[in-house]
């Protein structure tokens, strides 16, 4: 990961501010012949569209996304594919506030104090806006395995907002459409639901979530210890979203509770290889996939921009306050979920083409 | 990161295995003149150094770093420095059981599974010597961020063993070094002291725990967003180290729990620029360095090889059971504490150089 | 440089295909407060851009940069820049023959044996037009340099095109804008056009080229030793270039044959700092920049692309001729001349921000 | 390439000073199950070593490696493998003169003026020596290559040396192992001895050289376009030796008198696929290596450590004159050219892992 840029092999660069004309995304290293479609990446970009529901930004984007490079004939070609999306709801309003006052919370002014210069309509680079990107990106990625791994199914979902978590007797997977949260518990998905409906309307106030992504199907061996660890990248893939503040892999933080005789996963043989008891590692080993399933989790703060009043300092250095007016998420958390799944996509191709580079098709069988 | 190597400016390649001739890092794009002995790098290592107390391996190793390149006349040339540390107790012993058998929740399968191939002795590239080589980095990193960033200071420490946790009331910055287990609570001290020896004498077991790293005195701007921010960086690096299982910056994945009102820190003119009411983000807003405290968690999974039976498959694929003998820390997280150290001090001074590389001088002032 | 990113710090990655809809240039890493313009860029690609004169394929590009990202008010931001420019004239036509059949001497079969995939119009990604983007990218170094190092110049000028070759004696600075070759010897440019005026008309046939690239008042220190020197750097930048098959640094391929009393600089100590006797290094040592000239020459080879039949096989491995018709440079050395340009342009800055970066305001002072 | 780094996914960091304790290579990247011993790697060390003939510095070295790491049971493990050389003949003198003057054509003034601190015994990090480590690496890529893609055949010698060059008619790739100048044409290669011996003995002078390198039996498809091509990255590695003033492939600079009727190779079907009247690309379109040997040539200047007075400067700015003493070698291409070799066979490794990540086994088919 370098500035803009992220993947070793499959290495995707984005661009683009809030307010500004377009965004997108270079992808680079895409295997060829891989089907590339623009309706097939929308899929994806809708997921995360603002505009759906009543829980996230009202803003309304299309988010339509053209592809300027590297497909021809509906494959792409091995040459880097540019992912452009217009910017088309850039309301035109006076942003003076924003001008003049840092927003406690966001990075109005750690970017002010780094460059000295900086697009202060809505959040320039340092919005979640550039996060279309990524999913436009994860979306060749997905395209990708479903013909390089056909096995491999990637997932997100949310497990918990404030203080509300689901309850794990109750996971389906086939819920996790069929609510606003994407969440596999029907019940806690209500629950989500009328709490944030008291938060904005009520309490004019935002909140947190967990988001689980899970990628099942995955073979053995994908991860290159010990700097580019299949657990590394997706630490850094998830922390470099925006509002994330903790990554869990497997048992996460909890492991620090466990011991060491509670936590090991047992192995088997079964008809196919090795069978594990149970997944406390999270699908990974020394940085290695094992077969099983692969488990991150992150944490998305609660957005900073609310109706509440907060205190602040301005530009030239005169304290204040502020109230962020505009069309915020309540729970970022809820358009993180495509956001998740297109950078676990990402980085497992990328770790895939990098097993094969350096590999092949060589590794030691077991029995 | 890529593989064996991390950082973007200052660059770290660590190489060897646990008991192979020797290990070391090749530190590259280290600036000129900075003061590097054999000395000031020991201190550091001497730090995680095992068989100091009855608390972690009794391995005896010397630790003792040779520098082969990069110094002349005690200062940096702007050239790569090689650090080597030599292994010197590999114990000459029967490695029977675990060359044929996988130790469950080891990196043993999966190194097996993903090259076909494996160094057994000691867990090899997997094991948590190769730590020492990170140490051994950070030292040099550390002597250019006082070269540099005088005020910075970078400390680690234990918050939290099992279901043990400090009390914050009673944190002592001066009681981290005077205990076993670099620990600000001297009454946590003494609590995770009783738990550890009974877990390693009467229960043969082991134990998570969580550090923490708190970096104070860095000044505003580094992190390069947005795959290269700070907090991703942070994240990927402590994400990289054996056994640990989550990450965390500022709230980390209490985030979740929080509302935007209670998390957003506000901000205030002082004397000397802008002052936070509390510091929610852990130093990091955007990716980018706020002047804060960064403050980064990671919880670190219990050792698991344990003298209890575990059940496990051979080579060859058969069901089997397994007992690791042998002279293993009975909780890795307090050696893992010098270590994420190392880690922070050399992502610090890699995005100061980054900074430095990219904006120079330059920056936005307020007030 | 890895697949179509190249730098350090300030990092290009150019994307596009001779006839899709858009190429362009993603710049990261860009210093912020930098005047960039779509203007300011246009300047340099009106330099490269076709049809301009009757010795150039008369392809009728506009070849107007629209800036997408990275610029606010004026100014570099510090975040990705993204310069687009449509393609226009992709005339409709029948490609039937190149479908079929490979170029001899184009990338046609090595894109198609490579990939199993080719864009065959206009030569998709192999095409030259990509050169567009990197001239783009070159304008916004430009201006950075301008910045950060304003007694830096960079030019670029034809200095042999078949077997005709400048006249050193005859060296002219102003000369270079004045004639269609981009050639400091006014003699020699009416030599070039009488050659390529028959070449073309006449022969039905295309000619090679050598352009020099100069980059004058560069400061002392550039070059990062030993795989990222200066004139490694500058060797990857002019060889990347499409039908580039040489590339020279100060005497060049020349230095065979001369010997160590001959070809070595003498200095002596002048009233600001060393002064060299001459210049066969080319202004760089051991990979660092000297303080004096940087010089570099590559070798263009003639279009592969001629009126004259060549032998060839199809897609389907028979055996065929082929004549390439078309609008086609006869001599693209001409147009290599901006391009050449600007990856000198890149290369400077990158190694700039990159010494600062490692280095700062440190060096070592003679007297 | 950045910094002392070189390759994308067979990584080389070459390490290490003239006079130091040690110097090696850390190789990372390079596919397990590899056969990999120091006798291997001695051998082309070997061919490197001072001391063999009166050509070459007498300085006697007998850089023997030593594996620390990623090798077990004699194949490589998948993990960084570090090649170590100790220093032995560090003769102990007086560097007086060098300590305080800059030689002319040497890295000395530049180093000192880049990073204000210069290990000024023997060159330090920028003399020929570092050379060794990258011959040792390039010893693992060709035991790789052997593996992987037994038929090729990496292969260097000498073809000028000053005004003298080679006889392509008297060519024999037999002859190249039996002279002190790797010289394909035996009658040259007497010329040679004798001119370098009164250049030496009679002149006190030095002498520059052209070393061709030649890839036969390379599979179609290495190369990256368009900033990783084959033949870029060949330029970067080849720019990157000490010395190296020039890079050609194929025609090299000469492509620049060509026309196009004359330069493009033409094609026909063979019985193994497309065969070509000629190869004046030197295996190389587009980027892309097209199954023909690939070819590279480049120019080593004359040693500037020569016998006779120079004009020069002292670090306090003070004209004055030196002479350079010590053991130099009157020709440094001999040397260069296993050092040539060594370059080739790692980037063609990294490019057929590179290939092999990114498309696989698949690739176009012809007839």
């Amino acid at each position: 990961m370098s500035m803009n840029t992220f993947g070793h092999l499959f290495r995707v660069t984005t661009w683009g501010e809030s307010h500004g004309p377009a965004l997108g995304a270079t992808v680079d290293g895409c295997p060829p012949g891989i089907p590339v479609t623009a309706d097939g990446i929308q899929q994806w970009l809708n997921k995360r569209k603002p505009g759906q529901s009543k829980h996230t930004t009202q803003r309304k984007e299309a988010d339509e996304v053209e592809i300027l490079s590297g497909v021809f004939e509906g494959v792409s070609t091995g040459t880097p594919i540019q992912l452009m999306i217009r910017n088309t709801d850039q309301r035109s309003r006076d942003y003076g506030d924003i001008i003049e006052k840092f927003r406690p919370g966001h990075a109005d002014i750690t970017y002010w104090q780094k460059y000295g210069v900086r697009d202060y309509r809505g959040g320039g680079r340092s919005s979640a806006r550039e996060t279309a990107a990524r999913v436009a990106a994860g979306g060749v990625a997905r395209s990708a395995l479903g013909h390089l791994l056909p096995d491999v199914r990637i997932t997100g979902y949310m497990v918990q907002m404030g203080e509300l978590e689901i309850d794990r007797s109750r996971f389906d997977w086939d819920a996790i459409g069929r609510n606003d949260f994407w969440c596999p518990d029907p019940v806690a998905a209500e629950e989500f639901a009328d709490h944030l409906d008291w938060l904005r309307k009520d309490d004019h106030n935002s909140v947190g979530a967990v988001i689980e992504c899970v990628a099942r199907g995955l073979p053995v061996g994908l991860g290159a210890p010990v700097y580019g660890k299949l657990d590394t990248d997706l630490a850094a893939a998830m922390m470099s979203i925006n509002a994330v503040k903790g990554v869990e892999i497997g048992e996460g933080m909890n492991a620090a509770r466990l011991t060491g005789r509670s936590n090991a996963d047992e192995i088997s043989m079964g008809p196919d290889g090795p069978v594990y008891s149970s997944n406390h590692s999270g699908g990974i080993l020394g940085g290695i996939s094992t077969g099983q399933d692969v488990v991150v989790r992150f944490a998305v703060k609660p957005t900073s921009s609310i109706l509440s009043e907060r205190r602040t300092i301005t530009k030239s250095g005169e304290d204040t306050t502020i109230v962020t007016k505009g069309r915020h998420d309540p729970c970022v958390g809820i358009r993180a979920v495509p956001v998740g799944e297109a950078m676990m996509a990402c980085v497992v191709l990328d770790h895939f083409l990098l097993h094969r580079g350096q590999v092949g098709g060589a590794g030691g069988v077991i029995g």
